[in-house]
């Protein structure tokens, strides 16, 4: 059962009421982060979510907004003691670029990068969940990342059971956990796993295939909806998002729900990127700072 | 009339209630900054102090928790229309470290910046003061930076004034603004010109003797205070002070007021610092994050 915290949800420039962009999500102990701006090591110590349990973090693209949160988190953590081995992954020239940042700023880590410049496709396995890079499209080398979560077993047929014979109690459970019982093969009573839900984010990106295709069926989208479509020209200028776009793309691509961040300071009734999401996609919600969103 | 705003009172780590060093400095309109972490333009958003009037930045050290929020305050400065001219001074390595950091977070800057790597005598220049930085001893190559107000005119002497038959009104005036009146010269009764108010910040550094060389007789030393007295031997392998150290020097130094910073959150209770510090010099303010001071 993945939680989503939004972290930062503001766009270039950070405001009084959002942080820059940061968004995590955790599944059972383990916490992921997607970009992580400046302030977001101590957003996190506001929210329920524990800076210590970030098992990896993914940044969509080089722009400062993005990524400039994370060799002070990074730093932060080594002086709270860390041990674990950490993952780092971003688009071409990210390893460059963090490796030049954390020479600046001095300060030792503690424990093992593994700093990894990604592409489309590239797959990282945790335990309860996989993450996957692909490509997104804006004005530099940038990626989106989809998090599913791992399969679950198919549902148990209880009323299949009892007319086999199998009486409700611990010959239940021990169906359930793949045992063959009183003659009777789990799987004559256990439907086929089920995928595990899906997360995907999309970083800063123009309209663009890769994340529909990403995203068909998935119960949470995330995306950046920088502009109103009265502003699409600055939107196509600046390779970001209207908010049209992203309803456009959560419509079809069928998904649960869908978020919109990144949330530009232009506006000031940021209501206005959320109205206009919901003619297109009605159950959209306007991400804000510290949101904490869970994926049933 | 400087006022003295601290944007950021914590140490390494931020907390909930502490954002990393910065303290500003407004003379009039213009603000100059010492070092400036992680947070800091957020911070400055959420004060009285406009960061699109900041002079100059004036980094102590290389550490990040110092110098982190340089990159993003000076994106953020140029996306908000920017065109002044600005300073920025750290210690040696020092414009490496911005210029290579800059690089790695993409984003062009729209006005000039004057990176320097200043030594300990080195001066700058602004409309109503100066700034000088000086030599420290920490870990890494380390400044501390002193401000003086210009000098102001000396006192008026109204009495003497009267006594060579002035009448107080628009001659009083006359003569403050350097005019002869009636034979009688500016100077019969105009003191000497007074220093302005100094302001010393210490960056990080261990007790030292440049320090109290600076502060002689300064309105205000803003000295870090790291460590509690019985860390002492933690404070010397970190090469920071302790309370007693900072109280000391404002004691030495015979300085008005004494503000300490750079609180660790090591310590759950950090009025510790602010009492070891009283007990040696009574005048000692613990700075708390957006909290303002007027100098006289």
């Amino acid at each position: 059962m993945a939680e989503v915290l939004f972290i930062g949800t503001g766009a270039c420039v950070p405001s009084r009421e959002r942080s820059l962009p940061c968004v995590a999500v955790r599944v059972k102990r383990d916490v992921v982060l997607f970009d992580c701006g400046e302030g977001s090591q101590r957003q996190i110590m506001v929210s329920p979510f524990s800076f210590m349990k970030v098992k990896a973090i993914f940044i969509t693209h080089l722009h400062g907004d993005h990524f400039l949160g994370l060799p002070g988190l990074l730093q932060t953590m080594s002086l709270s003691g860390r041990k674990d081995d950490i993952i780092l992954a971003g688009p071409e020239g990210f390893s460059d670029s963090v490796r030049s940042v954390l020479k600046a700023c001095g300060g030792d880590i503690a424990y093992n990068m593994d700093i990894i410049d990604a592409s489309d496709g590239d797959t990282f396995v945790f335990k309860e969940f996989i993450v996957k890079a692909f490509s997104t499209e804006h004005k530099v080398p940038s990626l989106g990342f989809a998090l599913e979560e791992n399969e679950r077993r198919g549902e148990f047929n209880k009323a299949k059971a009892e007319s086999l014979g199998i009486v409700p109690g611990p010959d239940f459970t021990k169906l359930q956990n793949g045992e063959t019982v009183k003659g009777i093969r789990p799987e004559e009573v256990i439907g086929p796993s089920r995928r595990g839900p899906r997360i995907i984010y999309s970083g800063d990106t123009i309209r663009c295939a890769s994340v529909v295709n990403m995203a068909k069926g998935a119960e949470v989208l995330i995306h950046e909806a920088t502009y109103l479509s009265k502003d699409a020209d600055l939107a196509g200028e600046h390779m970001h998002s209207t908010a049209s776009d992203a309803a456009s793309v959560a419509k079809e691509a069928g998904v649960s729900i869908l978020f919109v961040t990144h949330m530009s300071n232009r506006y000031d009734d940021p209501s206005l990127i959320e109205n206009e999401c919901r003619k297109i996609f009605p159950n959209t919600v306007l991400a804000n700072d510290l949101m904490l969103f869970t994926v049933k």
